[in-house]
Order: C-alpha cells, then structure tokens, then sequence
C-alpha cells in the first residue's frame, strides 16, 4: 500500500497554538496518490453502501471521489444557513468550540446504508453528530471512513461505542 | 445528455430574501446522475490539464470527483483562516457582501496546467478571484468549469472576459 504518511505535512499551532495540524494538501495534490487513497478507503465499502455522507469541507473531496469510485449518492453534511428545505441539525462540541451540523431531512431514509466520510479523525464531536444525524432519519450507518485517525485523541473510540466500525488509511499515535 | 435540470431544485428567497437558491443536492444524490455529470465535465478537459483546483464547499463536491475521473491532483481554494503555510490570499465582492479566498502558495507552479471548479457560476466574483490566485503563482487557467450557468448574473461573460473558457453542463437563463 502507498506510504500516505510521506503525503501529509504536520503543522504545528494551527489553526491556534498548541493544535497540531495535518495538512493533506500534497496528498490531494498528486493524482496517482489521491486515486490510490480514493480505491482503498473504498474498497471494504463496494456494493456495502448505497449513500455517502460527507463533511462540509474536507470531507467533501474524499466523499465525492468515493461515491464516484463506488457508483452511489453523496450526501452533504454542512455548517448552519448552507442548506435549504426542511433540515434535520445537531448542535456538539468540538475541539475548538461548539457547532451546530445540518442535513436535509429528506437525503436519506430508512432503508439507506450510509458510510460517514471525513479526512481526519481527531475527537470525533463533528462525526458523532454526523451518525446522529444520519440515524434520526432512519438510515443506516454500516461504518466511518476517513484517511488519517489520531487515536489518542479518542474520536475513533468514540465512534466504535456507538456500534460503528472506523475505517482509516493511516493511525498517527503520538509523534511526541 | 442527462436532462440535469431535473435535479436541480429552485429555492426562493434562499439563503435570504430576493435570493433564488439552486439546491443541487437530488443530482448529488442519484449515483447514476452525479457519476454522468462528472463524466460530461471532465470529458473535454481530459489530457488538457493536470490540476484541478476547487471553490470551497461545494465546488470541493465537483473538482474532488472529477480529479479522480481525470487522475490529476486536487487543489483547494478556501476561506480564511483554514489553510497552512504559506498563503496566497485576495478579497473579492460577492453577491452577498465581500470575502477572501486563499490557496498555498506551493499548490500551484508554472507550467500547470488549471481547471477551476465550481457547481454555480453567478456573478461571478469567487470565480475571478480564484483566476487570480492561479495565475499569481505561474499557472496557466486552461478553463472554468461549472455543473451550472446562471449568465444572467453575468458571471460568465467576465470570466470569458479574461480570456478564459466556461464550460457548463446546463444553463438557465430566466426562469421568470
């Protein structure tokens, strides 16, 4: 498998100081690397999934790419005021903050089996709310993908608690 | 061609009042659709470009899926504050007030060849911004690239002002 790790730029105090950030730009920035990322997060979800839900931004270029790669729907989850309709929302906490997440009511229902699709795992608060969502409205969340996880920062053990498998390309623990 | 206009919903008086929204999500949400129109986008840009660069949110949607179709590298335009490192940055007025968009500085470099992705072109303002920050760094725009035209706000007209293709797979004119 591609060494993604070569292909993601830690950042140190960013956005604010004392938050290290993984920049996956050079990742996105090569097409053979982006394409290989594309088919394996993909691969464990082919003909498991009928619905991609992605998150509002980053999560909307792996999302999109895999529900092209996978042949299904994509579904965005977004910030408040972006989306018009009848929205379902779920206010949490995050790393740095409290935010509110939207869907449309009507993107999917009971009888979608939904992959939840974000870049990073870090506490997990923005995918919690996602499965939130996603279950409010009758679908059915089969697992959570994303590129990186950072364990240690409990997101990914979060989300297994609420009986959902995590899938993840690469596991930064601790880079001291 | 997909008759795409009937996943495309009109939303009144959205995000605020005198505002016609066009809510692209049912075309995102059929596979089949969104896998037909990111073919038709990417159709006549395949071997002229080897970067695409996409509008956050949405154009995030388009550009991520169609660099997977193409297999060429991503880059993303962004709002304030969410890009490291070294930042290209320009204020643009947009229909809805004023605002910046940034793109690192290294993303981009002479002798790429660019393809800027958005869903909707409207007056325009995002789209000549993001030209900008292109052809700062030494890149050359092969071409503007949209799901949707509304030339009645005359966004199209002044990208083609700067001598810049626009290709769209639909285009509404007036709807009354």
């Amino acid at each position: 498998m591609t060494d993604y790790r070569k292909y993601i730029q830690t950042i140190e105090d960013f956005p604010k100081p004392g938050i290290r950030f993984y920049d996956i730009s050079p990742l996105l920035g090569s097409g053979t690397v982006f394409a290989s990322a594309i088919a394996d997060m993909s691969k464990p979800l082919r003909d498991q999934v009928n619905k991609i839900v992605g998150f509002d931004a980053r999560g909307f270029v792996f999302g999109a790419a895999m529900a092209l790669e996978l042949g299904v729907g994509f579904v965005m989850l977004r910030k408040p005021g972006k989306l018009p309709g009848t929205i379902e929302s779920v206010n949490y906490g995050l790393e740095y903050g409290t935010n509110t997440l939207e869907m449309q009511t009507d993107a999917i229902g009971s009888g979608d089996r939904v992959v939840l699709v974000d870049d990073v795992i870090a506490t997990g608060g923005t995918a919690r709310a996602g499965i939130e969502l996603v279950r409010r409205v009758g679908g059915e969340v089969v697992a959570f993908s994303a590129l990186l996880d950072l364990p240690a920062l409990g997101g990914s053990q979060s989300i297994s608690k609420l009986n959902v498998p995590v899938h993840s390309l690469l596991r930064i623990s601790n880079e001291g």
